[in-house]
């Protein structure tokens, strides 16, 4: 490797900072890496930590620059200016975070947890130390979405978001979609392929698209909401057939997270949704990352590409870390955020609902009466051809409603003694 | 209207800045609107220019709050700190440009023809007097591409830049294709529409394009170029049939603008070209703009969204305002950009050719001849039926070869008797 730290180019007599990484993982060794090839030359890597530190070293960076350590006192006690967060989890991150933003260092965190539980405490205590914490990163890697909504769109009133925020939910939909593979296999192809953890539930049932969910609804609609309080709806039950009902409604099935503020009252979701064919929603590929942003004045906005991986991860830190050197950080940043006055997973739309049942006669006068009970109008009813009688899947449409109308519909369903399975039950985006 | 000062939110104690507006059209109009109504509260209007002002003067905006005038001199003298040009055209901006910035006001502009014959010099007046000259509008509208290149991606290298930058052209390509309508009804229709000028020449071969790109190439990969120095083709040829024969290719086809960079030598041109179906470039949209951004590490990039109109233009210019109001412009932003060593519309690539010939024996023979001169080797030959003899038209698909070869060999086929008009070429991007 020819990487080193003489050949960075030094075009300005700007001051270099000494940056500490914390974890050296693939996103650490890729920030280490654009660190000691970056053009601005205005930074200095000093310090790595991690655990058991020595299998980590590597020989592109050289000892006498660099000092390897698994403790992390010597980092606060160093002359590092900037840290970079990239170990991940909430402990010690929280805490070593705390610690290097109380001892003067701005901090740079790629970590989307840390941010969606303990962002505004912490940016509150960057303020009060007169320091930065910036975490571009720790939402669709390297798409500049963050500083996207917060400075380029400065001008505009964002009042909804929609993101396809979970690059392993993408992998798995479009498998099931182009291969018309059960659920159950094209998961464990994504395991195979490293495209999915041994436990996937994080990215199945929605837990890490709500994290930057939050994330985007803080910098994005300056409303606070804690990710606990965001519903999410799993991808589990999506099955062949639901692609094949969707195509016919000129939509396919993403995982959508969502959210859209209104007097300070905010609606927020993760969950399956039938998408026009003719969104960007619907043309986002494999894992990659999409974000679709509503201003009062500019209308939509698009930001794509790369939402995972080390290297577009990397240049989002090294990007943040440009920002503080430069003192470029908008000042809306460190303003406090109101917390939403309510959040609600309650949206009106368009439903698609799938039964699958034991036919017999009979069957769609009881769900009409059902539907009639709770108000909720038929648009139309699909059943495609081939299927055995003992496991017969068909879809209802309903006119717009609000989910929590449907929701109170299907339990009514449950007891229904035709259905070999719970009704699925997903929104149409318009 | 409820619009007015007295309704706008003013969170912190941040002062406030005395804005001018220049022309007051439909871009300027909406500028005034969002200042009066923005949440950040730190914008006084106080002054509009515009020749003939007093037909311009609308009911919600209050001659106490605003002067109008028609004698820029009044602006130069007067305690304005930022001025927004958004008169368009270079004479007299280019003046009052200079001006404002000499006389320390910072300017914000959305003239894209003024920073890409201009920019570089505005933009060293500027740093001369201590101010800031933005132009985030100048390109795109309302999708923060510029902040997103130079500050969102700030941590990559970028090299290579693909866009379509002209909503006009995107419109009339798009209704070649979809409607199956000839170029010249397209074109009608959409000046019909108000969706292009009377004269379109601007937009159709590709002027308006370039000047943007000289834009993308100066921000995005820190490389000055004139307009003039890039080769522009027109869309003027693009007829039904080769979206037809593009669609068998699993393509349609755009106006690209694009530009690489590579040892400081750039290759750029403005040119319609074939793209996959499953390209980020080929599901543009009516009059959507989008940019396609290649760093070193991060991989690709998009930005999508609104490329004109009156709203999402003002909210670029606000953004702007803002970034100025808060001290957040890049460094990079008034660092001295190189010169290209040389300029060239040269790329390697497949290329598609479209021969409209009078039918007779030996044609492709003679064809392969020549290609065969050239050392351009054939992929495939296209022909669909149905079309007269007397006026037959086919494709012909080369594999990878420079458009400079392509065009040596265009010059021999003029003299052939049999072609009923020019072949018709364009790339294909890969």
């Amino acid at each position: 490797m020819e990487t080193n730290q003489a050949t960075a180019a030094k075009p300005s007599s700007a001051p270099v900072s000494n940056v500490a990484i914390l974890g050296f993982g693939t996103v650490g060794s890729s920030v280490a890496r654009i660190l000691m090839n970056h053009p601005s030359g205005r930074f200095r890597l000093t310090h790595v930590y991690n655990r058991d530190y020595k299998r980590k070293k590597v020989d592109w960076i050289s000892d006498e620059q660099v000092s390897w350590t698994d403790d992390f006192k010597k980092i606060i006690d160093s002359d590092v200016d900037m840290v970079v967060e990239v170990m991940g989890g909430l402990n010690p991150t929280r805490d070593f975070v705390a610690q290097a933003l109380s001892a003067g260092k701005s901090v740079v965190t790629a970590n989307k947890q840390l941010i969606a539980h303990h962002g505004t405490e912490l940016m509150q205590l960057a303020a009060k130390h007169g320091k930065q914490l910036l975490f571009g990163a720790s939402v669709a890697g390297g798409i500049p979405v963050l500083s996207g909504l917060q400075e380029g769109l400065a001008g505009d009133r964002l009042y909804k978001i929609n993101g396809i925020l979970n690059g392993t939910c993408n992998y798995i939909l479009s498998q099931i979609e182009q291969v018309g593979m059960p659920f159950a296999t094209a998961l464990e192809h994504a395991q195979q392929l490293g495209f999915a953890e041994a436990n996937a539930s994080d990215d199945i049932d929605g837990f890490d698209a709500r994290a930057k969910l939050a994330i985007l609804s803080l910098m994005g609609l300056r409303t606070h909401v804690h990710p606990n309080q965001i519903p999410c709806h799993s991808i589990r039950k999506c099955e062949v057939v639901d692609f094949l009902y969707a195509r016919d409604l000129a939509c396919t099935i993403r995982q959508i997270s969502r959210a859209e503020v209104k007097d300070h009252k905010l609606s927020a979701s993760v969950q399956p949704a039938l998408v026009p064919l003719d969104s960007p929603l619907a043309r986002v590929s494999g894992s990659q990352n999409l974000v679709v942003a509503t201003g009062e004045w500019g209308g939509d906005t698009v930001f794509s590409g790369h939402g995972a991986g080390g290297n577009p991860t990397a240049v989002a830190v090294v990007s943040d870390l440009i920002a503080i050197a430069e003192g470029r950080v908008s000042e809306g940043h460190c303003q406090p955020i109101a917390d939403a006055a309510e959040v609600t997973g309650d949206f009106t739309a368009q439903h698609y609902l799938r039964f699958t049942v034991k036919d017999k006669p009979g069957i769609l006068f009881e769900l009409t009466r059902i539907f009639k009970e709770h108000d909720l109008n038929v648009d139309s009813v699909l059943q495609k051809p081939g299927y055995a009688k003992t496991a017969l899947p068909f879809a209802v449409i309903l006119e717009p409603c609000l989910a929590s109308q449907v929701e109170l519909a299907l339990k009514d369903f449950d007891s229904l003694d035709f259905l070999v399975q719970s009704a699925v039950s997903m929104p149409m985006l318009g």
